[in-house]
């Protein structure tokens, strides 16, 4: 096994020896810009600590796949951050208004060719399955990325296509970086999809938590203003819930369809929105959800024989990732 | 060795077969509009007929990385139409025109990825070489892309950058398809470098060829308008070959500066621009350009011993490519 203060290590560095190409700086200056900020990298951790559960050794060879994870989620970022039109990622300006959208929609392909390029340099008896799970899963994250703005010109979207979406967009993914970890060490295929499993229900628990800490979060641990979702009419597990559970459907769509021009008017709009969920509960509701889906991710895991010691293992990783709800 | 008519039907009928995923539709719609469509084939075509130099059948294995092609160039073609903001492609309206630019994005991601996936899909022996082939290709064509558009801001563009980037841009991608189709015919090494030489210099002869057609072309044949490098300000190979001949490089700069807002404006300023190319006869000299790469092209088939019907074959691809600009 492999410690979890190494794997921190290792996720912390993995892309400090990591030359990408000077020229056109247009096309690799905001490379280097996404994997060189204070990402997270929850799906490179994933992916290691999927992978230390079998084996004692980090080297090249998980790593690169690792590497490939974020890379392709700093490219579904930067794209992301164009359709939004969002100007603030972790706390710095986003590509597009540091360097226009242009060169944020080509720099966005380039981190993905570099992921797929990473992805397929793995030893050769992983390659196919690690391309099969990539590209299935890039193309479920695209899906559940078009659904998510097809969803934001619907009045109302229910909680069966609200969880169908985040299942595309977010916890598909999730589930790919653990699946990764535990293919690169050669578990076997029930294995791979207990852990799967594992990951795409912790993705649910995830994203929950995002669309939770979006309102009733802290702007400073953030990095990014509060009420982003309800300005942009994004539809979240809150507002699916509250559309859910509303007696007084036409008052929580007339605040959800407020004017949000100005900054008081963005104000008084997160304001009254805002006061809508804790009228109905479903500050409560999110934080009960993402515990459910937590403990769905440790069934799928309790059967695999891991032992207590590597079982604690995954449990904490749930906890650090969705600990932050409570 | 395989027919030509058998590699033309089978181009033409790469896609018939094929079904993408109906849901969601503003991802998959835009998909199966750009293989749908009357685009040349250039890509896959080429990549057949090396392979046909090689191999008396065709199938799957190598249809499937020939389609792989196509639909990374149509990722390209969807991607750098938002970024150009052309209205037109082969006679009818861009992706981001019909769907929208958030569409058009994610769909083009989704065409990259798709060529991903098929790629890597082809027999086990091959997929390090074909992946590796295809994402540096893949980058290259980015990083010809991001230059193209830093040179559409420098007032002076010199025929060696241009040259280089059309080298990334367009040529390695038509060098990647022949050596492609030789790589899947278990050519060996030096047979498939000599293939994406000759691939690479009709990418120069094919990228000048269609730098002419845009002033001096016919727009019925093209199905756009004539005259869109001039009216973007793209620096193409009559512009930088006009620069380095031009006497009055300040009257030559003044005309390409034009204002061109209007029709009126348009029309005026694409026609004394092409009075100035006249003038200085860089036609005549991309006409001789166009020569002077597909005579480098046979050059570098010509020591395969390939024999002469099969050197007829490419002698042949290469005056269908080019034979337009005569």
């Amino acid at each position: 096994m492999i410690s979890e203060s190494k794997i921190k290590n290792a996720v912390k560095d993995m892309f400090s020896g990591i030359e990408f190409e000077q020229e056109p700086a247009g096309l690799y200056d905001p490379m280097r810009y996404m994997v060189g900020g204070e990402g997270k990298r929850i799906r490179p951790l994933l992916c290691l600590t999927a992978y230390s559960l079998f084996k004692d050794t980090l080297g090249e060879e998980i790593i690169e796949p690792a590497r490939a994870l974020e890379l392709f989620h700093a490219s579904t970022l930067v794209h992301d951050d164009i359709m939004d039109g969002s100007p603030l990622r972790r706390g710095r300006d986003t590509v597009w208004v540091k360097w226009g959208k242009d060169t944020a929609l080509l720099s966005g392909d380039a981190l993905l060719i570099e992921a797929c390029r990473r992805f397929s340099s793995v030893p050769a008896r992983f390659r196919q399955k690690m391309l099969s799970l990539f590209t299935e899963t890039a193309m479920k994250v695209c899906e559940g990325q078009q659904l998510d703005q097809d969803y934001e010109r619907e009045e109302e979207v229910s909680m069966d296509e609200y969880l169908g979406m985040v299942g595309l967009k977010t916890s598909s993914f999730m589930g790919c970086a653990a699946k990764a970890g535990a293919i690169m060490a050669d578990a076997a295929p029930v294995q791979c999809e207990r852990l799967y499993k594992y990951g795409y229900n912790l993705g649910m628990a995830f994203q929950i938590t995002d669309d939770y800490l979006d309102v009733f979060g802290d702007e400073k641990l953030l990095g990014k203003p509060l009420g982003r979702d309800i300005i942009n009419c994004e539809k979240s597990w809150l507002t699916v819930r509250a559309m859910e559970k509303a007696a007084d459907k036409p008052g929580l769509l007339r605040a959800l369809a407020a004017p949000a021009e100005s900054e008081e008017e963005k104000g008084a709009k997160i304001a009254s929105v805002k006061n809508i969920y804790i009228e109905l509960g479903v500050d409560a509701d999110a934080v009960e959800a993402v515990r459910n889906y937590t403990v769905r991710a440790m069934e799928a895991v309790s059967s695999m024989r891991l032992g207590q010691v590597r079982l604690e293992v995954l449990r904490r990783f749930a906890e650090k990732l969705v600990g932050r709800v409570r």
